[in-house]
């Protein structure tokens, strides 16, 4: 039975976690890498625990899986007792823990006037709410970017992992309360009700983080005013210049849609120059048939290599709709269609990419320039691989996940997109600073703006 | 009479500024300055046209204040006729074309393996919607920032503005067919129903821009999935702290005060750390009254002074509500209470500020950093007036407005409020860079995340 949960609890919690914030920003920064630190142990004493809540997870799933109502590969994400997924997530506990500090950093600074200083600090957002998919060591993994980047964090993960995910909670708040950091800092929510109530809460929330479907991110967007850092669908394109190299060509298509066709970087439709319709087209196209790969042409595309098809793999070449050419396939499936200039290349990502990351292959400096500039997405690539697209990849160190908007952060985000910053002014002039002094006329001041070379805050 | 908006028009002009928007990222930067020197001289020669416009604004608005409907102030911020207001709106152009270009900065560069190199370049947004009150020379202000900075713009100003608007946005887009950026790179919407329908189309329109009251940045919250960054009320406190020097107090209080009292950076509210009941607080007290600024008071700081008054001046001190101390006064009024701590005071502003700017007049390096750190304010300030919480006074050459929200820009926003950034990625390898090339095992390479010392792409 789902509990009842009234708006008065919810607004409980959210205050909670604003109060956690606030208190935190009081302490020693050092104290989160501490608490990190602590959540890692608890969770290797209280392993068989976990694993129990996570058994019981499992066998609830079973049967929901036994009746049709659940797929078995959400199954095989729920459990955290097999494979090295366990290990795998107290590692990433202490990697988040190596990471510098995103926040204390000094992104301008200025003398406004002898004396007066002005300087501006990355600082935390404040309280995160974070909706993710059933996958219990996320529970963990974005506790411990919050508590590295200074946010309070309500957590709402996916129903089926709620007994792992309650557990998984205890142990992070019984971290917390090792240090002097409030152990609200990080709570767990349950329900979709509990959402609802805190979406409205935008007094106490600052970013609503919703990891999942483009309309899961839709919905949440539709229905608060706290901004919304979404994590949603990709629908990546590689396209095949005039210039193309052969050997480039057939590698980056291959790895942009086979290397792990579930991923949202994955390459989703293919734009070929119609200069390539007999030549590295076929290439590419035998190449994508020979890993399995069903390939929905537009009539050009389609005309260009019916007849060179070895004979058994007609079933992989078939005839494209229009909005296959705005599906994200993420499966061995890739829409191909000709185009016959490099604008008509861009115009084509820019209407139907989800504006996440496209690559043309190229030898052409001009053509790459062009497409960069004129393609509209997170990630401009040039003769490299969707799949790159990735914090790791980046250098990142972690991944908060791969944001499809373009404001604050946008394409893979690191923890830096977990921070603001706040402009801090300082006046060490004898009678302190004010703006009456300064104007036009006589005997008053104006302004030096001389920039500061300065790493952290003098004080 | 108001003409009828169909949704189907407003798709239209929504498509357009998104084509708008792609077409100009093909085009050299350059051609955005020189849009602006061109508007700028367009309107000098149509200016008895734009005073024209400007009168008849003005003749049914003064019908409207005649009525009883609408206040003087208004019309004195719709005439465009007086004053110097005309010429600093076209030294505004040249300002802004002055200033440096906040697109193609590479904030990150790295190379990730050999002739595989990453970079985080500025670019801008795309096409934003600017809502803003019933003054006309920001049609051409913000006009100018949208150009500088590569996005195209969709502006609605207030109704009772609407023939200057009009003849300017025709001036403007003039002014842009005499280059090659398109003439729907600025257009101008006249109507709340255009707005409304505008706010469902997140598919052409990537930043909505507020500005006014908090109600109405509140009410396109409400009513959009697209990211709002609102420029709304300023609650702004100052505290005096026990260590608090007499002169800097006295001086910073009054011009936080009364140096200009309908700005959203003006004070209104003061702390009094109760250490300084009978010392300090008698003094600024009476520095205030003596500028005609009414004290509304708690019990304790009412209690401090009320026999020290000079006989006549009474008036100017009255008790305090809850309420005094979350209302935006922009008079000569400010509320007054005491506090028992530092700690006291930053929760007091946590929970009662509008987390714009607050300031703390201190002798103490201990309470100066832990109040920057504690209060959750996009300006912290330290012996320095909340009036200075502005963007030509912190020298970002011009000011998009002052961000309420802490996503994307927070504070003063400049020209950089306006860009997001996107990946460029080049690989320079022979056969190209794919992504099943790295990992662990025999064979696989891992990454290098070298970083790149570059300050501009290289291509």
């Amino acid at each position: 039975m789902t509990p009842t949960v009234t708006v008065t609890d919810s607004v409980q919690l959210a205050k909670a976690a604003k109060l956690a914030f606030e208190t935190s920003q009081l302490l020693d920064r050092e104290e989160r890498t501490r608490a990190l630190n602590f959540i890692k142990n608890e969770l290797e004493v209280r392993k068989s625990e976990v694993f129990d809540a996570n058994r019981r997870d499992m066998e609830l799933a079973l049967v929901e899986v036994k009746e049709g109502r659940l797929s078995e590969s959400l199954v095989k994400r729920l459990d955290l007792t097999t494979g090295d997924k366990w290990g795998s997530m107290l590692q990433g506990i202490s990697d988040v823990a190596a990471l510098p500090d995103p926040n204390g950093k000094i992104t301008y600074a200025s003398e406004l006037d002898d004396g007066l200083r002005l300087y501006r600090v990355s600082c935390p957002i404040g309280v995160l709410l974070v909706i993710f998919e059933a996958r219990p060591e996320v529970v963990v993994n974005i506790a411990s970017l919050a508590i590295k980047s200074g946010n309070a964090a309500i957590l709402k993960g996916g129903k089926e992992s709620t007994h792992t995910a309650t557990i998984l909670s205890q142990v992070i708040q019984s971290g917390l309360s090792k240090t002097s950091l409030p152990k609200d800092y990080i709570q767990l929510v349950h329900t979709r009700q509990e959402v609802a109530s805190l979406l409205s809460l935008d007094r106490y929330i600052d970013l609503v983080i919703p990891r999942g479907s483009n309309s899961l991110v839709r919905h949440i967007q539709n229905n608060t005013r706290i901004p919304v850092m979404g994590h949603a669908d990709g629908l990546c394109n590689v396209y095949l210049d005039a210039t193309a190299d052969r050997i480039k060509a057939v590698r980056v298509v291959v790895d942009s849609k086979i290397n792990y066709t579930a991923a949202c970087n994955a390459a989703e439709t293919l734009l070929v120059h119609e200069s390539l319709l007999n030549t590295l087209w076929p290439e590419v196209a035998s190449a994508l048939i020979s890993h399995s790969v069903t390939l929905l042409c537009d009539e050009t595309t389609l005309d260009a290599i019916r007849s060179k098809l070895p004979s058994g793999t007609e079933k992989y070449v078939q005839p494209s709709k229009d909005d296959d050419y705005e599906t994200e396939h993420l499966s061995l499936i890739i829409s191909v269609r000709s185009v016959s200039s490099l604008n008509e290349a861009i115009k084509h990502i820019n209407s139907h990419s989800s504006h996440h990351t496209d690559s043309i292959i190229t030898e052409s400096e001009a053509n790459a320039s062009t497409f960069c500039r004129g393609v509209d997405s997170a990630g401009t690539f040039v003769n490299a691989s969707t799949r790159f697209a990735d914090g790791f990849r980046f250098g990142f160190g972690t991944e908060v996940g791969i944001s499809t908007g373009r404001i604050h952060a946008r394409g893979p985000v690191g923890l830096e997109g977990l921070v603001t910053y706040k402009y801090v002014m300082r006046s060490e002039d004898e009678k302190g600073h004010i703006v009456s002094e300064f104007g036009v006329g006589a005997g008053k001041k104006s302004f030096k703006h001389q920039p500061l070379q300065i790493d952290s805050l003098p004080f």
